[in-house]
């Protein structure tokens, strides 16, 4: 691998600088006034596919945004490791709180500012340029191919289907994903599970126009107390989800898992720090890192309704509005839940109001197991480039893809993700240290080799 | 009168062109943005006044927005009858449900459309226009002095300061009102109650910023729900205010007043189906009319947090805010109760969020008697134009300025309004009634006569 090196050593400002150039087309999946940039964004990606002499590299149209798919044959004869990524970004407000603007990148204290700089464009990147070494270098032990979608941010509406109608294309023995963290950059960890999501959106709607809260105050419901009241009544005291058979599925994780669990390096003074809080909150009975990777959620995501301008305004407004998400665990359905919340939350509301819920996208968690040659590969390959062995984590994120690959395509996905929980994906300030962005580009060829190695020496 | 009844038909046509010109300007005080259109109203009025003859028209600068002043003086042995109103006008969003522009009034079905119809340009022109009736007929009989603002809307934070330096300019025997409703078109009524206002801003903080709801979600306060929380708790099950010590100056109203209240013509189906609601809500053991009018409220007008964009965002946001007012009754002190807010609000806030309270605008609640020289006339210039007895009426707005009348004139008031509670003011689609707005010019002049009458036959 030392020509792998050398290679990386002499291109990886040209690296960073193509990912820059990336990162600077707003691929915002979520609002149509970007579908042009996200286009440009797919365009991009085909365009590098095309310049490392890859194969069949085209722009699947969808419903939706459109899917980039390459690959590359080296023989019939070694496994075919699928790398899936998503080029789309979620929206960057509140813009504000940006130090720099999101999509010209900067680099400061050895870290990528940009949204999309590590969830997900970076870390689709590393694996592009790895590619790139390996092709440039005759290395590349495994075929390849490369499934990038621009609708991972807004749920992946159009990938099952895409699945379904090239099933044969797709056919791999792996798939690789770079869309997850790792504890730290002296900690690496390998994530083995995902939480699932349900995301609902609620109209409560009183009088059927805004009134004078002076005229009709005390006497007509105001649809944003009883938002409020419909929202706070989800959880009991203890934060536990008051929706009827929310919890009748999910896994009872055991006590030994439970302690390995709350073994991995956890200082929580500095997490209150990090996010400048007094007391961590959630579900009692259980720690931070369990109320992020083994318990189920529900956090409001958005709400809004009335006079929400400068000054005061007496109004009684007719409409409250809030986006509610829900994070699931092994085995909650989405679709289950989605269900049950819409129907407890009709049957919540009081007599003074009409309640609309309306469901956006949805996925379900899924656990990776740790003694499959594909984890052993991942894990070993890490062992190389970090010097120590990475730590198996439950990740409190969702992929939906994940689960929908095992069920469409058959084939279990392992979660190679070089990123760090305090990079602010999601939040302004977004980054991706250079440091992870190059890790990855080091590590990913050799999960390629050692991959293909025991797929050589397992017994059929 | 006849000369007058002529006049008005001869100008009729005029006066509503004059005001449909005023009603052009968007003089929305809580904006910044229209300063100009706010000044661009008072000059438009006080050229009227001058257009008229009154002197000493001024427009007297404020820390906010003007005040424009103008007078006219007949006798020193008849009474001055000082008439307030103000020119601002409420924020016209959500503009997409008015059917026409709120600042391009036009006339549908016998109303006028436009926000500031009734409240409270409409209302102030018709004293504008009855004084110009009684004095090109020679037939005024007070003097007469006009004080209209521009801060009404966003709380008169600058009416007291100018009254208390300018007391003897304004010293009068009644002040004269028009910014209030009577019961219907066929039910004239005289508004002999108003209610206070407390109006405070809260903002509540969490995480030092957005999170992904993934990542942290389940361990962090979301500060959505936790407002969400907060909100619901101010109230218990039977819609009772739950701030302690807030119903504690509450006027406890005989049961023969809530009787005579109870048994003015009130349809609450046509109540419901007006307002397109299935059923009323409000606090147990008291009717509608009770609690919109001798009873406080606390009203969510507004509340924004989150991601509100198009799609789902999984974010778990740093900051949640609302506004939250109170309407007072009798003998409730609006900076009391402010206080009592703010203390009770920050003690039930968790450990994991921070809260912010910001008061805004506040006004006393104020009780008119029924049985002043000043109510009576207005009750016989109504009966003289309406052919019916007013019925006295509690309204459950704010109009602070009142109390402080009392306060630092030593004046009470006469709320003598034509406007209707079906006039959508403070909403879309906000209009009056051209007959209200004819048959308000028609009486004021009456008053005048009567007061005048009453006044110099009175026991000294």
């Amino acid at each position: 691998m030392d020509d792998l090196k050398k290679y990386h050593e002499t291109n990886k400002d040209r690296y960073l600088n193509e990912l820059l150039a990336w990162l600077r087309i707003p691929s915002i999946s979520a609002d149509q006034k970007f579908k042009g940039d996200v286009e440009k964004a797919a365009n991009y990606l085909a365009d590098q596919f095309k310049t490392l002499g890859m194969d069949n590299v085209k722009i699947y149209p969808t419903k939706g945004h459109p899917i980039v798919y390459a690959e590359k044959s080296v023989s019939p004869d070694v496994p075919t490791v699928l790398v899936y990524g998503h080029y789309d970004v979620q929206p960057p407000d509140p813009l504000d709180l940006w130090s720099s603007p999101p999509f010209e990148p900067v680099i400061r204290d050895g870290k990528i500012f940009a949204r999309g700089s590590c969830d997900d464009k970076g870390q689709v990147y590393m694996h592009v340029k790895a590619l790139e070494a390996m092709m440039q270098n005759h290395s590349l032990p495994c075929n390849v191919k490369f499934m990038v979608e621009g609708e991972e941010e807004v749920g992946s509406n159009n990938l099952e289907i895409f699945c379904k109608e090239y099933k044969e294309m797709l056919d791999c023995d792996v798939i690789l994903i770079s869309d997850t963290s790792m504890i730290s950059n002296d900690v690496p960890s390998i994530t083995t599970g995902l939480r699932g999501l349900s995301y609902v959106e609620v109209e409560v709607t009183g009088p059927n126009k805004d009134l004078h809260s002076g005229v009709y105050g005390g006497a007509v419901a105001n649809p944003v107390n009883v938002l409020c009241s419909m929202i706070d009544s989800l959880k009991d005291g203890n934060n536990h989800i008051t929706i009827p058979g929310f919890y009748d599925q999910v896994e009872l994780v055991s006590t030994e898992e439970r302690a390995s669990m709350n073994s991995a390096p956890f200082n929580e003074q500095a997490y209150k720090e990090e996010l400048g809080i007094q007391a961590v909150m959630g579900e009692s009975g259980y720690t931070t890192l369990e109320r992020t990777t083994i318990r189920p959620t529900l956090d409001v995501n958005g709400i809004w309704g009335g006079y929400t301008g400068e000054g005061a305004k007496t109004v009684l407004p007719s409409k409250a509005h809030a986006k509610i998400s829900m994070r699931l665990v092994p085995n909650q359905d989405p679709d289950e839940i989605t269900r049950l919340f819409t129907a407890h939350f009709k049957s919540i509301a009081p007599a003074g109001v009409t309640v609309k819920v309306q469901a956006h996208h949805g996925g379900y968690p899924v656990v990776i197991p740790v003694d499959s040659i594909e984890y052993l590969a991942a894990r070993q390959a890490m062992e190389k480039t970090f010097g120590k062995t990475p730590i198996p984590q439950r990740g409190g994120g969702s992929i939906p893809i994940v689960a929908l690959f095992e069920k469409v395509l058959g084939v279990k996905s392992i979660l190679l993700g070089f990123g760090l929980d305090s990079d602010d994906i999601h939040s302004p300030d977004e980054h991706f240290g250079l440091f992870n962005f190059y890790k990855g580009i080091e590590t990913i060829p050799y999960f390629y080799q050692y991959y293909a190695q025991m797929k050589r020496d397992a017994p059929v």
